[in-house]
């Protein structure tokens, strides 16, 4: 079958099984060889081939609500949906997303990214459907990662409570983004061994009619065995006691267990929680299974070796160069703990881990619980390390305010991926933290302009013990500069000039520093001279370094890859204020009022204006008149 | 026994069990006088008054570490650990905190105020524990509605796996604040009324071995009776599952119950879950089988007859003003629907909920789940108005950047709580709203300068259908103005002008408009002019306005009960960086870069100088050196 043919998926109707598993065999191929052009998540799309088919051939979107919790895994939906054809542009520059996204169809209901979102997302659906009196199927699909989410588990308890008609897809993979961790999982694991309800059922019965007819106390306790039957008859039994109808395990690459109870969960009233079993990267030979989940997100590679085509001698990745530094201080220092939510990999903490496997907490998808729990270490005098993605500490607002800032304790937050990520997009971007981060009293804000500065930053860090302190840290990859041997502190609010100059002054940090020298350098030769200044801390600033330049007068340009409103810029702003430097000239750059959205973080640059042209004029501008035309 | 004599709770040791409950007698008489002058969390601490003798009798603080979630629940812990003596200046400015308190006590070892965090915090110190060496007991004490929120259910899942030795004391009052909803509450209901498992095991071990012997399929049937036997011996087989030693259900009101279970908790391995039932307000007859929960907090309250002592001919609540303003609006508008995280009576939506049973959804304390669930609501056309504390807001941020603000989904914020809030204090002051709202895109933020623009602004949020909409809105009672018959729009970014003045312009928006305009008013008599201008649109700002004042070169102060640090004033910086109105006089008043502790609101106006007088000072620091003298 040609799948740039496909423009919706009622034809899915007419299908046999045997049809379907060509037609999953053929889309299995496409991604394969698309993605390794590409780039995109990989592991998650072949697990749910047979789901995603069943799902469309059973229900009828978008009438019926489909909602791909976290969403990387909706591929074949793209497909399905009609957009095959744009899978060349996936995740790139105005082409094809790599999540839901209600602008692309109108089978995109509901737009993920993070995770956890779908259940409570799906319970507003099934409120406004029965308000309106309208008739459809609702119908999240979640991974068993994503139910440990505390937004998940407040709508799993609040669907189960409310007994709507809702149809969870409990998409078992058996992994979140790598292994997953909590109870939840081990509950899922006992279910995953057991029977099915139908034929236990009847033996059951059986049996139970046999237990000798007994009285008095005896009789009781006969009362409760017939009771509590449902306990042992229903592998979901868990999911019972919370209101749910069970079924499954589902075999989730078997079209024949599929359907059925797929048709089954469509007649079903109250809500239905179906355990489907997949295997993510089903199909392809290299990322079966993948146990260090290596095939969760990848780039381009060889599809017969399986070989990753990586750029050759790359510097070291942030997440890299700041596990390394905690790893290199826990050796000495034994208060520092590790905490992660599900980010092993992502944030690089395999060596920590092995090397001190007893001092690194995976928590799994539960960003507020980790925070938390390390204020908690911290009341104890440990010093805990939590590495989390800045899109992703969003979760953790409530607890940074509350909890770690308000009680002032000593939580070392690695925020990593801050800025702008590129192809993850808009969902992802790490752009809010500078603003929220540095409204929060008692709050240390840092961000390192080279991988060197940046150990030194992590050592700065671990040493603070006056309360909670931030690192900021790019996606990709460090300069490639030399690292020192030894750790140096570097004073906490301490400013540094990179490059002299007094004509205007370009206060910047971490990534946007380098096209920041780049636009002095080129100004230079117009005789220009704009001083650039690391703003290594966002949090408390260089006042004397701040005052200097105020009491002189020089024009002063921000820039800042994070959102404008109240950002790093707002703060020299503030500053201004409150020293009453009327008539300072300034100007600020950054990300604007709006969601970014994904493609090269080049090309964004471009998009929002901030690059080193832009730089270039703003100092310009900010100059006498006279100046300006030189 | 005079409570007041107090030092530590090491005494109870040698107390029998007559003499605890002799002494729960003369704290609940205490408790019940004391409350009646200061007010306070009656209800909660009079279902707990045994639970906190006991666990004081068989553990060792603060060696062992009580963790009162929540934390309104700590004032008998308070008069164990020596601070009777302060009752008298209970939640009062500089008094004894409502909740644990670091600084007040060694014996106080977590600070709360929001609930469902001590679990996190109770696993975060068993890690340091374990990581130390060290022996002793962690406690978190937990409400039955605490456990529905997501970072409880995160922190529950983990604890449950890794087998740490942590005691979770689950207080079941079957109460959040007031009733409480979600599936794990009917679980917990059928563990209620459950058997306990040591006379129900025995039984069941006799029965069973009377099954008779059988051979093929029903050996394994046989075999699956035996593996399943703790699901229907156990009534806590939920949390056995999850990984627990359940205890219970235990009589909260009996020492024997109480102490014989904390007995075996101790020495129990791993963790252990302890249910105990409680009766919130046990012991005062007005605040027993207290069905609407109105004993939850109190003011004043006559004792014999427990009537309150409520000032009279108050104004309507603000709380009051915007449900009724939306009840009002429901009934022409059939897309409203009403979400509440646990807060009906806090937000005043028993009227609405008698009138439009189907239209409102209490979630529970699920802040999350609430806001997404309304942006779910939202996606299908509908106009979900969510009454949430700005407090408690804080646990939606990422909802509010990934779900709502991004989808740039129609939902209505009606942001309870905004400003400060007295005597609740640090955790619960609304004060970083204006900051965290102001930077996401697409958001509107409003506030009202009374009751009347209040409905209006209301009705202007549900006619709004471009995107989500927040009104904040005062902890307390509106000015008492006359109320229009018929609701106006307001324009979406429109300030209005109070009062006109030429020397200088305060920008002021909510509870400060009074004293801005009081203030402008005693200027007046000394020959200053300031014009006070209300800016109830916090974004978008009227640019027309401000654009004016700048061109005129009018001085300008910002007023904001709200954290200073990327606040509304930083807005008016913004915009005056933007359009490069350099040399503009603008000076921000606020709150300053730290947590306000708890006290009258007025005294904390003081303390921050958020006050008429230094309004006065500000405006005229701000005009010429001439004008200054006037």
């Amino acid at each position: 079958m040609d799948l740039e043919k496909i423009k919706d998926p009622t034809f899915l109707k007419q299908y046999s099984n045997q049809e379907l598993e060509e037609l999953a065999a053929t889309i299995r191929t496409f991604l394969i060889e698309k993605l390794s052009v590409t780039g995109g998540h990989l592991g998650a799309n072949l697990g749910v081939v047979e789901l995603t088919l069943a799902l469309h051939a059973v229900f009828e979107s978008p009438k019926d609500k489909l909602l791909f919790d976290v969403g990387h895994q909706s591929y074949i939906h793209k497909i399905l949906t009609g957009r095959t054809s744009q899978f060349d542009t996936l995740r790139q520059y105005k082409g094809l997303c790599g999540f839901p996204k209600r602008n692309e169809s109108e089978h995109d209901i509901w737009e993920t990214g993070h995770s956890s979102t779908s259940l409570s997302a799906a319970m507003g659906m099934a409120i406004a459907r029965d308000m309106k009196g309208e008739d459809h199927s609702i119908l999240p699909i979640i991974g068993d990662g994503a139910l440990t989410g505390g937004m998940a588990l407040e709508a799993l308890n609040h669907i189960g409570d409310e007994k709507k008609n809702i149809i969870v897809i409990l998409n078992d993979n058996e992994m979140s983004i790598a292994h997953n961790v909590g109870a939840l999982h081990n509950v899922l694991g006992r279910m995953r061994s057991a029977k099915k309800y139908h034929w236990v059922k009847d033996e059951m019965e059986w049996l139970l009619k046999r237990i000798p007819a007994v009285g008095g106390r005896l009789a009781t306790a006969a009362e409760r065995v017939k009771d509590t039957m449902k306990y042992f008859m229903v592998p979901g039994m868990f999911f019972e006691e919370l209101g749910y109808t069970y079924y499954g395990p589902v075999d989730g690459h078997s079209f024949d267990d599929l359907m059925e109870n797929l048709q089954y969960a469509k007649k079903t009233d109250g809500p239905v929680l179906i355990h489907v079993m997949t295997q993510k990267g089903k199909g392809y030979h290299a990322a079966e299974n993948d146990q260090k989940d290596k095939w969760h997100g990848v780039g381009p590679y060889k599809i017969e070796s399986g070989e990753k085509i990586k750029p050759t001698d790359a510097p070291p990745a942030w997440s890299e160069v700041v596990s390394e530094a905690v790893r290199k201080k826990a050796r000495t220092d034994e208060r520092i703990a590790v905490i992660t939510p599900a980010m092993i990999l992502g944030s690089k903490l395999e060596k920590f881990k092995e090397e001190f496997p007893d001092r690194l907490f995976d928590v799994g998808i539960a960003e507020q619980h980790a925070t938390t729990l390390s204020a908690g270490l911290a009341t104890q005098g440990m010093k805990p390390f939590l590495a989390i993605y800045s899109t992703f500490l969003q979760r953790a607002y409530d607890q940074l305010v509350h909890d770690v800032c308000r009680q002032n304790l000593n939580v070392f937050f690695g925020v990593d991926r801050s800025g702008l990520v590129g192809a993850d997009g808009e969902t992802h971007q790490g752009v809010f933290d500078v603003s929220f981060l540095r409204s929060l009293p008692n709050m240390v804000v840092m961000m390192a302009k080279d991988e060197n500065e940046g150990q030194h930053l992590v050592h700065t860090a671990l040493e603070y013990n006056e309360g909670p302190i931030a690192l900021r840290y790019a996606r990709g990859n460090g300069l490639g500069v030399e690292m020192d041997k030894e750790f140096n502190s570097i004073p906490i609010g301490s400013w540094e000039v990179l490059k002299e100059g007094t004509h205007a002054a370009i206060l910047t940090f971490g990534t946007t520093i380098s096209m920041a020298l780049e636009a002095s350098k080129a100004l230079e030769k117009q005789g220009i001279h704009a001083k650039v200044i690391n703003a290594r801390f966002i949090k408390p600033m260089d006042e004397a370094m701040l005052h200097d330049l105020m009491t002189q007068g020089v024009p002063i340009l921000t820039v800042e890859e994070a959102i404008l409103k109240g950002g790093f810029g707002s703060g020299v702003l503030e500053f201004v204020e409150e020293h009453k430097y009327y008539g300072q000239i300034i100007e600020r750059m950054g990300i604007p009022d709006k969601y970014i959205e994904h493609g090269s973080v080049k090309d964004l640059y471009q998009e929002i204006g901030l690059t080193q042209e832009e730089i270039q004029n703003k100092v310009k501008e900010m100059l006498p008149k006279k100046k300006q035309r030189a």
